[in-house]
């Protein structure tokens, strides 16, 4: 807490709905839980929640609001998924038609919001435990097919980090006591073996080959459902933008299984 | 696997089908996850999934079966789950009113099923680890809040177990490695500080008064969603009967966190 008896995650947000941080939320409230939003009718929100049922690894579901709600009461009791995010993808017919950065004027009494939990919510830990997390890191499309449900279906994006042997060892270590948070890698070592499109990344440039001495580590990754919806190519829905997602007040460490 | 090359869960299930195995499942085919089942018409499916997502150390959603398919094709892919619990519980508007051995004949398009872990399965570790499993074991109410979705809300089921406090260490250390199957307690110790009725258990007689030198410890229970069924007075509703769990392929180590 600091001196206005607030938690970070709640400053940070404030900050965030009064427009005065505008950025990505990597780094920003260390220490909390960072979470992934899939903000949609709720005709669809039966689909996608048996879509992240069936596809845990990919898509661990933290909390889903009541219809209408635009409170997170469990993560969240002071948040507003409408203003907190510091920039929303807004799609029409699967099409991402423009970004917000207040998504009120287009609220509606059917919205459900999904928050799913980012790989980001446990950077920390793996720091502390000596594994570099700005660096060296890819969202990536594999050719490892997601179980359908409904209208949902598509291959699983990973996170792709380059790691060194011992940083490989560590980073399973610390990922597997977050099972509900993307858990242990799910591939490690040649990218063919899962199909990893090195020369598309979800952001940024191709990747260069793999360096020498180097082990390439791939996690399931939130933004699977996201993609899921995408091909859906539902009439109407919200998501965060990449790399801007909602902070919440949960701390990473409850995540952590003992 | 067998002589025949069927797993023990296969021929478990074979034998039930046949009418030939008819009693508890308690104790049959050592390894295999043991499932509670909720088949429900899909109607009420989303409300149910979104209970369990709320809910989920007491609910562990393991599989959710599209609507009308009899197949798990996940948990037992040759199973059949009209046929292959020994017992079924029918509910009529929240009443059970009759048991069957066979649900064929009730069978509907709409019908989805949800197979959730039963703490049954992880006996076998808890035996492996020195905690006896068969003996001073209860399943009680309590007025611990579930929280609600929709149509499901009610109070938390939990087991208690009886055990020395070398015991309640042990079995706190195993089943905490089991997060998708209830995980580690959630109360040690006087059952009147989470309400525990130990006057009415929902099978057998009243709970002794507490042996000197015994720790009472409880886990949520997977009675918990059937208990929120039967609150909701849903117009039709099947459940495993008590202790007699649907059988799956699924080895109870594939639940254990690494």
């Amino acid at each position: 807490m600091n001196a206005n008896g607030m938690l970070e995650s709640q400053r940070v947000r404030a900050e965030i709905r009064a427009g005065r941080i505008t950025g990505t939320s990597r780094g920003l409230a260390h220490g909390f839980v960072q979470c992934n939003l899939a903000i949609l009718p709720k005709a669809y929100a039966f689909d996608l929640l048996l879509y992240c049922q069936r596809n845990q690894r990919a898509c661990p579901v933290l909390e889903v609001t009541d219809p209408g709600s635009p409170v997170p009461k469990k993560l969240a009791p002071t948040g507003d998924l409408r203003t907190d995010c510091a920039r929303y993808a807004i799609y029409r017919d699967g099409v991402r038609v423009e970004d917000r950065t207040d998504i009120t004027d287009l609220w509606r009494d059917d919205l459900m919001t999904f928050l799913i939990g980012s790989g980001i919510s446990i950077d920390g830990a793996l720091e502390a435990a000596g594994v570099p997390t700005h660096k060296d890191r890819w969202v990536l499309r594999t050719t490892i097919p997601t179980e359908p449900a409904g209208l949902f279906s598509g291959d699983m994006i990973v996170t792709m980090r380059w790691l060194s042997p011992q940083q490989a060892i560590a980073a399973t270590q610390i990922t597997s006591r977050f099972p509900f948070n993307h858990g242990a890698p799910i591939h490690i070592g040649d990218p063919a073996l899962i199909g990893a499109d090195l020369k598309a990344p979800l952001f940024g440039p191709p990747v260069p080959p793999t360096p020498e001495g180097i082990v390439p580590v791939f996690w399931a990754c939130g933004v699977t459902p996201q993609s899921a919806v995408e091909n859906a190519k539902l009439p109407f829905f919200i998501a965060h933008a990449p790399a801007h997602s909602f902070i919440s007040d949960m701390p990473s460490s409850a995540l952590m299984n003992p």
